[in-house]
């Protein structure tokens, strides 16, 4: 039995958080914290906790001093940089859903984030915690930077066309349609019910979102050249999930089963992984899940190759991705919790 | 007072044509017809509307005995091109809403609706109803063939940039959000609240929906060269709306002041385009109107445009506008039934 | 023309009276008020408004010095109170959609508001705008306070049945459900998207919300005698509408016939209530409009009648009756702006 | 490790059922039956169960000859009790979750479900399988009736309250809000999102719903007395849940501690219920979930009583108490499969 903290556990990312490790057989939560709702418990926010996760949420200082092996970080960002150094160097293994160490280098943080890194030698530290992709170097970190949530449908979405090279990577577009839970729990009008209901709300489009920075420097790492993302995102009508449409181009013009086998050789052994050949997945496939299902079409008479990937983005995107890649670094069944 | 006859008048784009022909001042409904649901009024198929137009639905045989001036088609596809000729000929003046006469030979028409054209003279004499495009030869036409939703706010979206010359035609690719009214009132499975809800459905994606030949053909005319469009359409949980989301490459950079010129150049008089230089518009910004909104964003760093352009379906994606071209084709101020 | 003012512009009341305004042949707003948005237009706000009503939201101080015959305030609680004074002494008519003049006392408004009465006296001047009911009363008032949303869904709906003697009224209880509007557009949790959608929420059960008293306030005058009223809100999640479902019990058995005589009795020529004989009505016949929607069932083997009264909460439940009480203050035709 | 079969999988239930099981330890699914899907699988209908529950839809005849100890059927109504017989006399264990076994008398059945019970003998063999009421009959039956969704909510909600004298009886008003699944997966217009979304719609009040029979039937065994249910159920825009309000009257005056007493001696031990003493639950408190959360308020200055009573439609409303019950009858821990 693992003894896991939890750092802002009071937001949606928490709540899952939350949910996935009360199911899990190897974990048990130590503590829960809250500036804002200390004195609360987790089923005073959220109801359907109750009877599964009823513990109360404590200050951050005094969590200090509760023994743990695992800290997730759900804080706002530019939090976690700064608990971070602290918790490593007593050597608790830590997971971080912000965006805090996401960037390879203080740079390109300040340059998407809009805000200098305080921790910046610990950006080296940290292994990007897309588990498909580098399982092996997370079973060895102690910094683990969970990946956001539309990079990871991006990048699970298109890293088997990209690391084979047979599509342009200078030309990458994405078109992604998010539920309202990616924003936060955070006060603001175009969150209200009146505001999102029956409505779409394009924003941030182009190069204005931070996820598009974090979708080049990893895509550029998969497909070992500088890959360019175009980026439109779009929140919908829904609570949970996002699903993301991405044009690309063929180098050569590769049939159905050339893609399908590009999958196969990347995914096949993947528990949360679902490609289809036949159809495409709906959002919903993935409501609430660890799964990312992904499907694609080729534009006849063109060299357009159109991938669709969804997953949920409080699950895999976020809490579902932690709790996995925390099974992968303690050695769990790395399904334990999330099926 | 003209009077109009409305086939198919118990779907979704019947009933809102019900709706602006009730407001409008100088228009009668003579006759409805459904040949499913007749010996009901339009009241008893839609709450809404009663007191408002409890019309009879009558089968449409027994409507082809009333005088009426103009005649508003909103069959299933196939139908119009058996019912046009004859009211054509005798002098009525047709505004077709379904796909039947949109495409300008059979061949093309029967590459994209899989099926033979039974009316290919008339084909040639109708006008695309796209108001503000063409205003002058709809004044004039007796066969109007009002546009379809989906290319309604993708032609008006792009139409001053393609028609400017400065961006590549021959790379267009459209991500487009729609509600469930645009796929009509038929039982189908995927339109039940309980699969449509909280889930994003894509579907016919590339070159499969024959909306994508519609762009095509009509951006190719507007461009004066062969455009090609790769479509990626999504069902999203909202009961009416179209977002499209336009990704262009510029041949040579052009300025949010460049672009902005050329949307004033042909849209300022325009009662039902609005253009934002500021912002990006929301869906629900043209709810249930007859207006088309855009905006746009330049990918900065990158020849990348991306236009939104957003319509209600059964607004300015098919009632609204079929009730625009009447009021252009009978002489009425553009607006009126439609604010 | 008359000059309308708006105090509190900014709010989803606001708006919607904006927009029947708008489209009002007889009138022209003078000024909009907002003292959190001012410097914004109602369109910066309201996209929809764009090219409809994009007047400049002004400080309400400013706003004193402008000529206006009617002012509609739609402010928060204890704010009417204390500007209505000035512009009643002014000789301006005012109709106030805030709560502050509804009940007929300054201890019974203290009890249900929990907070004094600033200007007693002007209790006593209002007439309550219940236009079906006081339409005599409205055309020579110069300061109206239109209903509650609930409260009109619920007087309306039973209003015949008290007011006939065959129902007891010491025993009316009320199970209604409201769409999210009904709450403002303030920033709470419960409001957002994420906790609203796919939820029904229950609050203030029993004799908990204010609108219990002004329902028994008015139901008493229209019954004759002391009614009382137990009410059970729910918020779920539909942007607007409210469907009252009100379970009475009758003194002598009544059949459908005796009842529908009722509803005809009194509505018959009423432009705004629709009373259903053969159906229950359903809540988006009557959204975004000014009508009320009524429909019953006589439960079989006992003597319970429960019946369905539906409206949407900022037509006829806050905007569109205050547009119709207007109309009649004013001489218009009672329908104008509002089909 | 004991074998489920499951008749008529392709449904709302069905689905519910195949997760629940397929997380269950103890149990595998030996076949899954659908008339109109066989030759598909489940993950076919329902992408979420891929990889998680792939088993073949085939013909019930070719299920009989399939080795089983448990046998779910949720086909729809007069189906199961063709089917039970057979399986019964084979020593099968059934759950039946339709409503073919729920009424105690052929009389009774045929009263509320217009249409004779074929095999009325097998009416008094079964037990009504509201878990936290009948569980030591539960253990020993071999033909257990799943209650209704409707009834579940109500006859949890208040039979503390029932069975202690303590209110009246012959005057119980329901008022409940239905998630639209629980009409289930059948065509027909008003399940479609357009018709659905943005509306509620009232239906089959009074004495008009089966549900009542069932209430009124059940609720009387557990006063001692005949008890009367004036009922109205409404869909609304959710896809799962049902909250019932319940009125109730008092014959002696009971204070919040008395009521929260009554509910602790029935429910301390629950696993599946939750009751406040502080707060009223929501319907997403419940979400997809086997708990039913109950509150309640007291309307102060009369005799009346509010109960709030909510459950996942597909999960405690049916195939969450369905496994639930299993788990009673097969000697599991009861909160198997189900958390």
């Amino acid at each position: 039995m693992i003894r896991a903290g939890i750092l802002g556990a009071s937001g949606y990312t928490g709540a899952r958080l939350a949910l996935y490790l009360s199911r899990h057989s190897g974990v048990e939560i130590a503590f829960a914290t809250s500036r804002k709702d200390k004195g609360k418990t987790m089923s005073d926010l959220y109801g359907a906790l109750r009877n599964i996760c009823d513990i109360d949420l404590i200050d951050p200082e005094d969590a200090t001093k509760i023994d743990i092996d695992v800290l997730f970080t759900c804080a706002p960002d530019q939090t976690s940089m700064k608990v971070v150094p602290d918790y490593y160097e007593k050597g608790v293994k830590i997971i971080d859903l912000a965006g805090d160490f996401r960037m390879d280098s203080p740079e390109i943080y300040e340059s998407w984030y809009g805000a200098p890194h305080t921790s910046p030698d610990y950006l080296k530290k940290k292994v990007f915690g897309l588990t498909e992709l580098y399982r092996d170097n997370i079973k060895e970190t102690s910094l683990l930077s969970n990946p956001g949530c539309y990079p990871t449908s991006v990048l699970l979405g298109i890293a088997p066309l990209v690391k084979s090279g047979g599509v342009n990577c200078d030309d990458i577009f994405v078109s992604s349609m998010s539920g309202i839970s990616g924003a936060g729990k955070g006060l603001s009008q175009f969150k209200l019910f009146y505001e999102a209901d029956s409505n779409v709300l394009p924003y941030n489009q182009g190069r204005g979102h931070k996820h598009a920075g974090e979708m080049e420097q990893e895509l550029s790492k998969i497909a070992g050249e500088k890959c360019t993302v175009v980026f439109a995102p779009h929140v919908i009508p829904i609570k949970t999930g996002i699903l993301s449409t991405i044009r690309l181009t063929m180098k050569d013009n590769m049939s159905r089963d050339d893609v399908a086998a590009l999958y196969r050789g990347m995914y096949a052994d993947e528990p949360f992984v679902r490609v289809y050949d036949d159809r495409l997945p709906e959002s919903k496939f993935v409501a609430d899940s660890n799964f990312c299902d992904i499907g694609y079409s080729i534009a006849e008479g063109t060299n357009t190759l159109i991938v669709v990937s969804t997953i949920c983005n409080l699950g895999k995107g976020a809490s579902g991705q932690a709790v996995q890649n925390m099974n992968v670094m303690f050695g769990f069944d790395e399904k334990e919790g999330l099926l």
